[in-house]
């Protein structure tokens, strides 16, 4: 007979805590919402579209953690199956995933697949490399999935440098074909989305050879498996790259390519092709290719910081809700233990993550409508635009490390903030954090893009001492001399938490470490050379840049912090904000400011910007703020309206009825499908019959030498 | 026909880079490992226990990553009984698996075994708590795995705090048992180790009820399961909680006990009993219980301590020689790509947790002396022992959280460092990472752990003030004053690199933040209250003591740090240093030291104790350092002599012959078992057929939509 408590239903008993945590905040939660949201509109189209995926078994997520890889794949392929029906009943196709009213579809699935690269890369790049002929052949295809394409740049060798591909696409006059070839074994294309079991095509990312001449990097279409049989067509050697750490949906795949040919007309070719004669031409058109190219990586990167928002507010939500759930030390006025978050350490580790989800999103938002203006100024033919695109795209390409950064070690922190509960899968948070924590590396790794930033940035600052407005976010640095001999004029807490005084305090922190940086570079080599040089790779200056590495990751973090702080100030200013939300978003937003000081807290007192009475002030107001917030705590989190479906958590469930559904999970755990458990009578009995010890001859021996340890005590 | 890169065997070519690396090196690596080992002849014996290991079938594992959840706890249980034949055979038992000898085997397995807790707790318990008569009972049956236990104490609503355990065991005088009882949903025993599927015998953690008397917590031996069919017993319902982040080979289990009786003898005797009259009986030697159980706990500790370095090394390892062996960027000299180890930022990350491997070393090692020297004054009823038991507790809690902490961390530092392939389990960093995190939680969560350290601080700071000499790790509280009127003397590069200066600099931090959290203390709560009232918990102090919990955990790093450090200095002073190796652990020294001072830079800079040009030195020096240390990089990590077998690891191997281990690894993929892959035909082929799409009707005005935007840019 099973004890009752054992078959107790989770939701049965709503949490009291979080009953009474809900009934004394003092926010509008649905206006913050809507806000979150963008509007109250695609509120409702985000809960509509949610209400349709939770409804279809298909889609359920329900046992997820338990399952193993091939099973999560093909359900992951038949979401998607689903998903393109779905798409169609809303009337939408498979690139409005890329815009705000199809990724809500993406969001309320809460679950990967395989074929996502077909319509986050696969279609885009078609879409911008390829000439209006091959668009008229494709682009039907690839939109009704009978063309399901992945894009293969990475290799085996080769990540982040480009140039250095091995794969070659060499063009043969005689059939009007391009031979793709994998030359060596480090040019095993390897990493690409979708490759490895799903695609039947592939965009392959080779170095073009015409009439023995390297021309440089170009986009192939190639197709890797036979649309009705889906085996490999021949000289194709694909499959799957095996288990991460996460993102196991995804069939990342290898590719050999065994001198593979394709007709002529397969070379991407809005900017460049082979014409009939065999001749390389490069279209007028392609002085704009790095303008698109800029876009798109730019675009890729906006979301990145605005889907940092969202990911980090999902482990806040479960880690608030369960640290208001879970009980433990001594009482307070009542019998009952302490709530968890009650506990300073617990408080100070969650609410300033809070703050900064709330800040990933005003930066996120602003971040795309820089882009947005960006792409109008690009149409309209602005001649400053390639100017301020690279001013955006410093700022973007530091805040993508920045909020990624950040929100994967948020992430884990939280997970170690829920102990042991935390570390079942159960939680939600270990696959939220496996799958997030990509975001370190692709799309630029984190450690080198500071680099990227810092040589925009250089510029701009050489500009504005040679008279130039700088353009874009580092408008601050027309200011750097007034900043650079500045201290910090707050000394109040109400001082401290001012806009005023956290935009300065950021400002000249940003400021000095990008002028450090200057300095390093023109002293740090022996030979001679002037910043623009330092600034170009491959010149002289090569190794005091490289000496220089670190700096330029700490002033590139100053500056994306900067960057962020003033996304949430100017959305303070706003209307997007209701009153009644106005007061806790700014002390959040004092919160963010002065937490992140206090993190980073030796780059504000070392050059005695802030003296150690004002450091200490700062702590006390962090501290005091999460005081001022504890009561908003569980409304800041549900504001996110992140569904129980999506959170897949046991311990972060709305209802707070957590205990029963731990309970029930476990229940369900693959080793207790049998009793005894598979392997016991080949394994286990052999040990516990004693048939092992029974051979084993030492026995008595040791028991003396064990007697002797114990009594020594 | 498959191309011959395909097929290349991994290890034909082995790294011309890493044969270089290991030519220049300045260290005799065979003596820096007989060091690590603790002697030649440890060396020897650890080899040799390795390759009868490494030889046996059974315990390869070759394909862990790829197996699904149940397949790795059935090859759990078959490296144990093969495991327990071994220790046979080398004429060891299941207890020296706790020693230094014994442990050798388990890292020699290098793979987690569900039944680990029987030799980690559940026999050292029995030892530690059962009286003679019991021990002459149990432990036979324990140590020849007839009886196979666990330690049941934690509960679905309850960790750290052990008193408020729910679970009963109330004495029946009648029949003189108890009856063990799961009350509520709360207290089933939720996440004791082998609990779920594997043992047998429970050591279960219960509040003792007699004659309606609650008499605190008691442990009670509970069997669980059948020993000849091994299910559950009438009254005992467990299972496996479910997977986990890792240590999936473990069954972590729950355990509701209905009602279920146990003889009166089956209560843990050593210090407590009930008598055939019925009464509650302490026995004398009682008094020592609280002894011994510090003795347990802080040998855990201890342990934790010594394991962080060789767990980091590990870590170290694979990302030092990957960033060898890995090329990538601009050529320097040669045509080839850049060794990524020789930019900057990625010899920052690496050589710096290498310094952080080889000082946890030494620090476990002088943990360890220590603990040794305690129980040998506790033999010999040494008066002070007490005192000098709490100084040293509050060192062990303290480096428990410090070095776990820095480790799990530094993990993750290096499997992001190692790029795209670090994400990969074939890396061997994931799993590496997720088994080991779990040390941030247990045995004391690493943000609970500072407020025990703290207490004994404050303790013995108040002692010293009242004139008593300090104890152990905290004798610098006898310099307290002209510590903290002191700034750094040193201003060259050699003078911050000196024991001295940084031995100096470490004090002076700890004492100042050790009075500071004294300071809040007094200062923090309304109520006026001495520093002792704060010390102790659920006094009117208590608001002032958890809003200075914050404080606190940089006062407990502080102190741990300077522990850590000066264990490190005491080494370089020891002669278990080969005379050729001196140079290089006095180099690591000082960058670990000057590391995590600019780590924590704000602690050293923010009272003035350095000021902002030695702040610039901190961090030239140590980049300087890291320099100077790169040449040796490879054989400082190749000396912890880590094998293949251990590191499970494609891009770390030993012969840094990585890309066709990678490759290789990814053919073998559960999802390249079937061509197509398993799920296609059912969920692939209607996508790929075009059968979804047909039914979709907005595919016309989609693709319009996608014109428009395509001509947009």
């Amino acid at each position: 007979m099973v004890p009752a408590l054992l078959e107790r239903v989770p939701g049965q008993q709503p949490s009291e805590d979080l009953a009474r945590e809900r009934g004394r905040t003092s926010i509008d939660v649905a206006a913050m919402t809507h806000m979150l949201d963008g509007g109250a509109e695609k509120t409702a189209w985000r809960r509509k579209v949610q209400a349709i995926v939770e409804r279809d078994p298909v889609f359920s997520n329900e046992r997820n953690h338990q399952l193993p890889r091939l099973e999560r794949y093909r359900r992951g392929l038949e979401k998607c199956k689903q998903m393109v029906t779905l798409l169609n009943s809303l009337g939408l196709s498979a690139t409005s995933l890329l815009t705000d009213e199809g990724r809500v579809l993406l969001d309320a699935i809460a679950d990967d697949q395989p074929t996502f690269i077909h319509a986050l890369m696969f279609i885009p790049n078609i879409q911008q490399l390829c000439d209006e002929e091959q668009l008229a052949r494709w682009l039907p295809e690839a939109l009704s999935w009978r063309m399901i394409g992945c894009y293969a740049q990475t290799e085996l060798g080769h990540g982040s440098n480009i140039r250095a591909l091995e794969t070659t696409a060499t063009y043969i006059p005689e059939t009007q074909e391009f031979e793709i070839n994998t030359p060596t074994l480090t040019a095993t294309k390897f990493w690409p989305g979708t490759l490895g079991r799903s695609a039947n095509t592939a965009m392959v990312i080779a170095q073009l050879i015409v009439d023995g001449e390297r021309l440089g990097i170009h986009n192939f279409i190639v197709p890797i498996r036979d649309r009705s049989t889906h085996l490999p067509l021949p000289g194709i050697h694909a499959g799957d790259i095996g288990p991460k750490l996460g993102f196991n949906n995804m069939d990342n795949g290898y590719l050999v390519l065994d001198k593979v040919r394709v007709p002529r007309s397969n070379m991407a070719a809005r900017y460049a092709y082979v014409n009939e004669e065999g001749q390389y031409v490069r279209r007028t058109t392609a002085a704009g290719a790095d303008k698109v190219a800029y876009i798109t990586m730019m675009q890729v990167r906006a979301f990145i910081i605005k889907d940092a928002g969202r990911k980090l507010a999902q482990a806040c939500t479960i880690g608030v809700r369960y640290s208001v759930v879970r009980r433990q030390g001594r009482a307070n006025d009542s019998s009952k233990e302490t709530q968890i978050l009650d506990y300073s350490t617990q408080a100070h580790r969650l609410i300033t993550l809070v703050a900064t989800a709330y800040c990933w999103y005003f930066t996120g938002e602003a971040a795309i409508k820089v882009l947005r203006d960006l792409e109008a100024k690009l149409r309209c033919g602005d001649p400053d635009v390639a100017t301020q695109m690279k001013a955006a795209h410093a700022s973007f390409s530091g805040l993508k490390a920045l909020t990624s950064g950040i929100t994967a070690d948020g992430m884990e922190d939280i997970r170690r903030a829920c102990g042991g509960h935390g570390y079942l899968m159960a939680s939600g948070l270990p696959e939220l954090l496996q799958v997030y924590v990509q975001n370190c590396t692709v799309e630029g790794d984190n450690y080198m893009l500071p680099q990227q930033v810092m040589r925009i940035l250089l510029k701009e600052l050489e500009g504005t001492r040679s008279g130039r407005p700088p353009s874009g976010g580092c408008s601050y640095f027309a200011r750097a001399s007034s900043l650079l001999g500045s201290v910090c004029s707050a000394h109040t807490g109400d001082e401290l938490r001012s806009c005023a005084a956290l935009l300065h305090a950021y400002e000249h922190r940003a400021v000095r470490l990008v002028f450090h940086v200057a300095q390093c570079l023109q002293e740090g080599s022996f030979e001679a050379c002037s910043l623009s040089d330092a600034v170009e790779e491959g010149k002289p200056a090569a190794t005091a840049w490289n000496e220089t590495l670190v700096e330029i990751g700490r002033a590139s973090r100053a500056h994306s912090m900067l960057i962020a702080l003033k996304a949430f100030a100017d959305a303070l200013e706003s209307n997007v904000i209701v009153p009644k939300n106005r007061k806790v978003l700014s002390l959040m937003f004092s919160l963010f400011g002065l937490f992140w000081m206090e993190r980073d807290m030796a780059d504000f007192v070392e050059d005695g910007y802030l003296d150690s009475t004002q450091a200490i002030h700062v702590r006390k107001q962090v501290l005091a703020l999460i005081g001022e917030l504890r009561s908003d705590a569980v409304a800041l989190v549900d504001a996110w309206d992140i569904s129980d479906f999506c959170l897949k958590s046991t311990i972060g469930r709305f209802d707070g009825d957590i205990y029963p559904a731990l309970l029930a999970d476990a229940q369900q755990s693959t080793l207790n499908a049998t009793d005894p458990v598979q392997g016991w009578y080949e394994h286990g009995r052999p040990l516990e019959s004693g048939e092992v010890a029974k051979k084993f001859e030492g026995l008595e021996a040791a028991l003396k030498t064990q007697q002797r340890t114990v009594s020594r005590l």
